[in-house]
């Protein structure tokens, strides 16, 4: 039997740290363009209070997501310690391409991928560089994909990155501007002998019938101005909703499929969008199995963070790794989770054994 | 033993015709920004000399990428003959999405497969949608995805569509323009335990060393214009001289891992970027056998549909098992190759059992 496995992580985290009061001169809106009663301090103390977002990060000026992807590559190619000439697949997720600063066109023309291996130098052309687009849960959905091209014998050893700069398409006039955040994780997947480690078991959906537009591309808040420009938007209740009504599902239902105990199960790395709506779902997850939450399972990144869409997963568990986490470690043996919820409206989970 | 097969092809051809002669008012200008010293009429009639085309189809204001993929893909579910809800896997293969008349930003948020999914009101949550980038090979490739999902495990029957609108990013001042046709084109793959039919073999690559931005997203070539819209441009004389050196090698590479004899290859269905150069491929792929390119062997449609990126061959397929070609048919155990090579720079291929 052959397993898939995960042999290096690698991270970039933007160095410009935006603080919640770095917004006290926002002017705020809502979607219908009016103003709000409360004092802009109120809205980001309540922000703060739902989301657990302090502060998160962007990019310079001069960086675009596919520079970050490739620094997040070269570190987990370094960590895995492998040629990158001898890679099978470079699988990029993100959802608006190369947006460069001061102008609102994606870019992905070529595709990230392509401008990732041109920047690793990589000269093996058999190394098939392409680009997923499948919401915040792209990097793990590549990851999916990763797993079944190395299962059908099409490959053997595969980069998965995923990349974004939310700054670039942001509506200032939006409170929801607040959640979003910059970075780029990336994971290398290979085949592997040992079939004590590796994925258990993998879950996917996609919900469109009421949900494809829960998170969307649209116009700014603020009413009476000619800027058509799209940006970044979401039904933040709507989400919250579905969130608490299909993730927990999925994430039993991949649980389940991977054949261990529920008591083995040691951390869940879950995309982070809100505090409160991650331990919602992580809490009702338990429940399905008649348990309390265990303390300490969900690593948390998002009070420095932000949500990073793709990049937040990968970000979140290769600083675990590198030890980021006080008195936290996995074990040889041990079960984890990864599980995503994101535009599409799209959901997945994967579970792992160390 | 297990196969996988195409169950049913669609595709939809946009209703608006813009003929060769429609661009005698268009001021063309060189990279540097430089008139011609032709009259239009001759550069229009050097163009057709070369790329072979004379007219190409627009899609009207209200509709978009997402809108034709829909149209596409309905049509190869109904040709397919499945119920859209036994789909375990919609891959869109498109390079700039949803572009809406009279803008310049990319939508793809959500994906256009869950915007597929929605328009086709499939319900069943484990189908999933996603979107690659793969430039003009995507669907292709999309394809080859689809193939290792089957054979993996993992999925049944998928969806995979390519369409694109680059009438919506072309550069009126760039020759080039006149190349570039909107389009969508759309396939079943399915799990078959007809041995005898299928996919045969397949190949894939992705050069980035020196050709990352033979195609690339940069601005109007009219010199002294405050324009910044990026567009679609390449560099002709590149690509042309790229293909020749690797598109050939890489069909003969596939041919052979199919285990049949070259005399069993009935038709070659390639992507359609310019007939000089489909015609030089195919010579030389032949000429890597010994042996002369057969007549009738490469069906074309790039006179009346120019190049719709992503959804040229699925199209050129389906308008050929749908009769267009007169005298031409295949019959069962017919050997066919596909091929493509486009912005990445990717080349794939794929030879087919009929």
């Amino acid at each position: 039997m052959m397993a898939v496995k995960i042999t290096g992580v690698g991270c970039y985290i933007p160095e410009i740290v935006r603080k919640n009061e770095d917004f006290l001169n926002h002017k705020f809106y809502t979607e219908t363009g009016e103003g709000y009663d409360d004092h802009p301090e109120v809205i980001i103390k309540k922000f703060q209070h739902i989301t657990g977002i302090k502060e998160r990060r962007y990019v310079s000026e001069e960086l675009n997501v596919s520079d970050i992807a490739t620094i997040a590559a070269q570190s987990a190619i370094k960590d895995a310690e492998i040629d990158p000439e001898t890679l099978d697949y470079i699988i990029v997720a993100h959802n608006f391409g190369d947006v460069k600063h001061g102008t609102t066109q994606t870019d992905i023309l070529p595709s990230i991928g392509s401008r990732v291996k041109h920047f690793l130098k990589i000269k093996n052309p058999k190394t098939v560089a392409y680009d997923i687009i499948f919401g915040c849960p792209g990097w793990l959905e590549g990851s999916i994909q990763a797993k079944a091209f190395i299962e059908s014998g099409i490959a053997k050893r595969c980069l998965v990155i995923g990349a974004e700069t939310l700054s670039r398409v942001v509506d200032a006039h939006d409170r929801d501007s607040m959640i979003y955040s910059d970075g780029a994780g990336a994971t290398i997947f290979e085949k592997s002998d040992d079939e004590n480690t590796g994925v258990l078991s993998h879950e996917s959906a996609t919900f469109t019938e009421n949900e494809s537009h829960f998170i969307f591309f649209g116009e700014t808040n603020k009413a009476n101005v000619s800027d058509t420009t799209g940006y970044i938007k979401m039904y933040g209740r709507k989400i919250y909703n579905f969130a608490l009504s299909n993730v927990p599902k999925a994430m039993k239902s991949c649980f389940d499929q991977s054949g261990k105990d529920i008591r083995q199960l040691k951390k869940i790395f879950i995309h982070q969008a809100n505090e409160k709506m991650d331990e919602a779902i992580v809490q009702r997850f338990y429940k399905l199995y008649e348990m309390e939450m265990p303390e300490q399972v969900m690593p948390m990144s998002i009070d420095k963070l932000g949500n990073s869409s793709v990049a937040t997963i990968p970000t979140l568990y290769d600083l675990f790794l590198k030890g980021h986490f006080e008195d936290q470690t996995l074990d040889k043996g041990d079960v984890i989770m990864f599980a995503s919820v994101g535009a599409g409206m799209n959901i997945n989970a994967m579970t792992y054994q160390i």
